[in-house]
């Protein structure tokens, strides 16, 4: 994967909507789940599920969300894979750029 | 403070139960309080300040609950202070043991 593509400050601005989007809708997606699960919570084993459950959910989303431009197209390609974004979100980037992506979540879907 | 206190069986017996229940109480306060919070909470940070109240509580039960004879004097006047336990849920015990935690709770209470 070439990791050295440019970035034009357009396609920053485009990138960086996408992300922050992106975020958002695992935030989200995270706080309804947590508040589904807080509120079948019956016994305290669940409750320090819920814990566990947050605590990951936490580190997943601070090492998933990793906004330098040397790691954005894997980034993206998991962000879609993950389905808190869509890939045309990211029309505004070049076709390049858009195509590591593909080969990204091609090599993903193969594995 | 005395930690020499010799502990009969039926002592023993009494001292379980009542930790045991304390702990019910302590675990029961807390799930109560988490399914409350979870209830209310409407934003992200809100969604991870339960996630550090429930890491304390863990770390607080997990400390405080700790059954050695040799600490159940100050555990037990701690369960008390905390509303965790009623002192009359100890009437089982020696009266030099009970003289024993009403001096921690007088000692706790000008403190």
């Amino acid at each position: 994967m070439n990791f050295d593509l440019k970035w034009s400050a357009s396609e920053k601005k485009v990138a960086r909507a996408a992300f922050d989007k992106a975020l958002e809708v695992a935030l989200g997606k995270t706080l309804a789940e947590f508040k589904k699960k807080a509120s079948d919570a019956a016994t305290f084993s669940e409750m320090w599920e819920i814990e566990d459950y947050l605590q990951q959910q936490r580190r997943k989303i601070d090492q998933l969300f990793d906004y330098r431009y040397s790691q954005l197209i894997v980034v993206f390609g998991t962000l879609i894979q993950e389905g808190y974004l869509d890939e045309s979100q990211l029309s505004g980037l070049s076709d390049d750029k858009r195509e590591e992506i593909r080969h990204f979540l091609a090599w993903h879907a193969r594995a």
